[in-house]
C-alpha cells in the first residue's frame, strides 16, 4: 500500500509519499505561497537508483486544494508519476501541531475529532487551523483513505506533573490548560526510537537535541519523554533562528512600560527578530558560519550563546535523568554543524561527556557515534525524519485496530 | 568604630549596628508600615552574653526619617542603648538593589552617585527610589559618617557575555541595557566567600542556592560569579514564595489575548499570586510543610516543582562549571528545610552529589557539611548574613582608600 503524509501550514503544504511496508519514499514536495499572486510547487521524485528528480513550477495556487491537486497531477503523471492510482493511498497521515491534553496518540480523523481540533485553536492559533484545512482537502482528494492525525504535542504527553506544570495558580492549569505541552514531538520520538534501536538498549536514557530552524531538547527514558525545553508555546528554551528562546519575563513588561512597545511588537520581536537573527543579522547557521570565519565578533557571541544554552539544558536534563546513555544531535544544524556540537560538548567530562573531535569534524550520512573512548555518555548524530515517523505511527495504528 | 547598615524599602527600613573590626552585631531592627496609619518598630538588642532583648512599638511613622530617628532613640538610650554617641558611627552601608552595568564595587555615596542611582530608576522602579531615600535620610542623621552603597547587582557583574546576554537584537543590550544583572548578590557573595574559607580552597567552584522568600542560584569560580538564575528582573528562575520563576513567555501573550488579562494583571499574577502561593494557597514554607503533613496533594506538587527547578539549575550550573567542589544551601528555607534539600539532592549520584540523610535531617546552627562519604561534590549549609557582608564590603573599601 501507499501512505501519503501531509504537513499543512497557513500558506504552505509539505507532502511525502511512501510505499509501505517497505518504508520507501517515492516522492516529496512543497507547495509554497498559497493564496499569493505567484505560488510555487517543488516536487521531487526519488528514483529507484537513489537519484532524485526535481521540478519547480511557478503558478497561481489560490488555495490548499489547488496546491494538493497540482501535486497529485505530478504524482499520477502517466510518464513521470510514481502513483498509478490515487486510490492506492490507503492512509493519509497529517502533522497536527496541538493536541492539547486530549490527543496523546495518532487519531483517526472524524467529524468529532475535527471539532475538537477546532476547539484547540486558541492554543495554536497559527497552526491548528492550517492543519485542519489540510485534513479537509485530503478528505476530498483521497475519499477512500483513512485520515490519521499525528499530534506534535503527543510525544510529550508522558511528562510528569513536576515537568509540565508551572508555578501558577492551579485553576490556570485546570480551567485554561496553562502547562508545558512540548513541540517537535514527532522528531524527538523518531530520533529517540532510532537511538534505542542503534544502542540495542530499549530502556536507555536518551537526550535528544533537535536543532533546525526551531530548536528544542527532550529528555527520554525508554523512549518516553520526561522533560522538554519548549513549554506552553514554541518560543521558549533554546536560541533559534529568529526566536529568542528563554529570556526573562521582566523584559516583556520593561519593553512595554519603559520603551513604548505594544504587546504585539514584543511578540513579533521575540518570535521573528530575535535568536540568531537578532544577534547577527542572519537566521541561517551557514551564513553565521561564514560571518564567523570572517572574524565577526557578533557571530562568535551568537555561537557561544547558542551552544551555552544547549549545554545548560544538557546539564539540567542529566540531573533530571540522573545520567544518560546517549545524547543525540539531530535536525539541520544538529546533523551538520560540527562547531555547535564541539562548543556544546567542550568541558563536560565531569558530566561524562567526551567528544571525539576528529569524528565530530567529519561529514558523513546516517547514524554516527562521535564519542571519545571512555565517554560515559555516548554522543550521537541521528538524522531526523518526521514524515517517516508520521507514516510509521499511522501504519502502527492501522495494525493495532 | 561602628558600622550601621541600612536596607531601605518603599515602606520599610531594616538596620543593623556592628562594632568593628570585631564584626560584633550590637543591635538590629525593622521599621514597617512607613506612611500607614499604624507604623511598627521592632528593635532587638544583642546582649554580650548571647541573649537578645526585643521591644516592639506601634506608632505613627509618617516617613523614613521618622523611622530612623525612632531607631536612633532606642540605639542611644542612656539605659538600654548600645551606641553612646551617633558620631561613633563612621560608616553607613546601604543595600542598593540596582547598580546597572556601572556600579560593580561598593561606592561612596556622593551627589553624582545619587544622580546615577536616580537614572537607574527605570531598571528597578520599586527598589532604587526607596534605597536612595534611605541614603538621604542617613546623610541627615549621620552627617559625620561616610555613606557607602553596596549594590545587589554588583556581585554578578563578573558574568561572561554568554551568560548575561539574551538572544535579542544587539541594540536592546547596547542602548537599553537588556541583559541579566542577577540579584541577591550580597548573599551569594557572603556565602561563597564563607564556603571558600570553610573548604580551605580559594579556587573552588561553588554553587550557592539562596532560598528565602525570593530564591536564586549562582555558579561561582574562586568567588567570582559566572552564571545566575535571575536575569533582568527578580522574577525568573526558581519557584519562590509568590513569584512563579521561569514559565513561558507565550503564557503572557495568551493571558492577554485569549483570557482578557491586562498586562498589569499578568505582572501582578507572576509576582504576587504565583509560586508556592499560587500552587498551595500559602507562601511560607512552614505552612506548606504543615499542609504536606496533612496529606494535601497540592503541597506535594508544590514541593516537587520547587525542588525539581533547583535540581535542573544545579545540573545546568554543573555543566557550566564542568563540576563543582560544593553546592551550598542558604536562606531561611535553604538553611532549615531538610525536605527541600533531600528532594533536590535525590538521584543525583551521576552528577557526584550524595546527601547524608541523617545529617541532613538534623537541625544545627552554623556551617554544616551534609554530604555522604564518597560524594564528589560536597553539600553544605552556610547561613547567610547580608548585613554583615555589607559591613565587610564597606570596611574593606575604607581600608583600600
Amino acid at each position: 500500500m501507499h501512505i501519503f503524509v501531509i504537513n499543512s501550514g497557513s500558506s504552505s503544504l509539505k507532502y511525502q509519499l511512501f510505499r509501505w511496508p517497505q518504508e520507501q519514499p517515492l516522492a516529496r514536495g512543497l507547495v509554497e505561497r498559497i493564496g499569493l499572486p505567484e505560488g510555487q510547487l517543488t516536487h521531487t521524485t526519488l528514483l529507484p537508483d537513489g537519484q532524485e528528480h526535481t521540478v519547480r513550477h511557478t503558478l497561481p495556487i489560490p488555495d490548499h486544494r489547488t496546491g494538493l491537486e497540482q501535486a497529485m497531477r505530478l504524482l499520477t503523471d502517466p510518464e513521470t508519476g510514481v502513483l498509478p492510482d490515487p486510490a492506492d493511498v490507503q492512509l493519509v497521515g497529517h502533522r497536527a501541531v496541538h493536541g492539547g491534553e486530549e490527543f496523546r496518540e495518532p487519531t483517526l480523523v472524524t467529524a468529532e475529532v475535527k471539532a475538537r481540533i477546532r476547539e484547540l485553536f486558541p492554543l495554536a492559533p497559527l497552526h491548528n487551523p492550517a492543519n485542519l484545512l489540510g485534513m479537509e482537502v485530503a478528505e476530498q482528494l483521497f475519499p477512500q483513505a483513512r485520515q490519521v492525525a499525528v499530534f506534535d504535542t503527543a510525544f510529550h504527553s508522558t511528562l510528569p506533573p513536576h515537568a509540565y506544570r508551572f508555578a501558577l495558580p492551579e485553576e490556570l492549569y485546570t480551567k485554561h490548560g496553562l502547562r508545558a505541552y512540548g513541540f517537535h514531538g514527532t522528531s524527538h520520538q523518531f530520533v529517540s526510537q532510532e537511538t534505542l534501536r542503534y544502542l540495542g538498549q530499549p530502556d536507555a536514557r536518551v537526550i535528544t537535541v533537535h536543532l533546525g530552524n526551531g530548536c528544542s531538547m527532550t529528555a527520554t527514558v525508554a523512549g518516553r519523554a520526561v522533560d522538554t525545553s519548549m513549554g506552553f508555546g514554541p518560543m521558549n528554551g533554546l536560541v533559534m533562528g529568529t526566536r529568542a528562546g528563554d529570556t526573562d519575563q521582566a523584559i516583556i513588561f520593561h519593553l512595554v512600560e519603559q520603551l513604548g512597545y505594544s504587546l504585539d511588537d514584543v511578540k513579533n520581536l521575540l518570535n521573528k527578530e530575535s535568536g540568531m537573527l537578532g544577534l547577527t543579522g542572519h537566521s541561517d547557521m551557514r551564513d553565521i558560519t561564514r560571518q564567523l570565519n570572517e572574524g565577526d565578533p557578533r557571530a562568535r557571541l551568537a555561537y557561544d550563546l547558542y551552544a551555552y544554552r544547549i549545554k545548560k539544558y544538557l546539564g539540567a536534563f542529566l540531573a533530571a535523568l540522573n545520567g544518560a546513555e546517549a545524547i543525540v544531535f539531530t535536525g539541520g544544524v544538529g546533523e551538520n554543524d560540527a562547531l555547535v556540537r564541539q562548543l556544546v560538548c567542550a568541558n563536560l567530562d565531569f558530566l561524562g561527556i567526551q567528544l571525539d573531535d576528529t569524528e565530530n569534524a567529519r561529514r558523513a550520512p546516517g547514524i554516527r557515534d562521535l564519542s571519545a573512548a571512555g565517554s560515559r555518555v555516548r554522543v550521537l548524530v541521528v538524522p531526523t525524519n518526521e514524515e517517516l515517523e508520521i507514516a510509521r505511527l499511522c501504519a502502527e495504528m492501522e495494525v493495532d485496530q
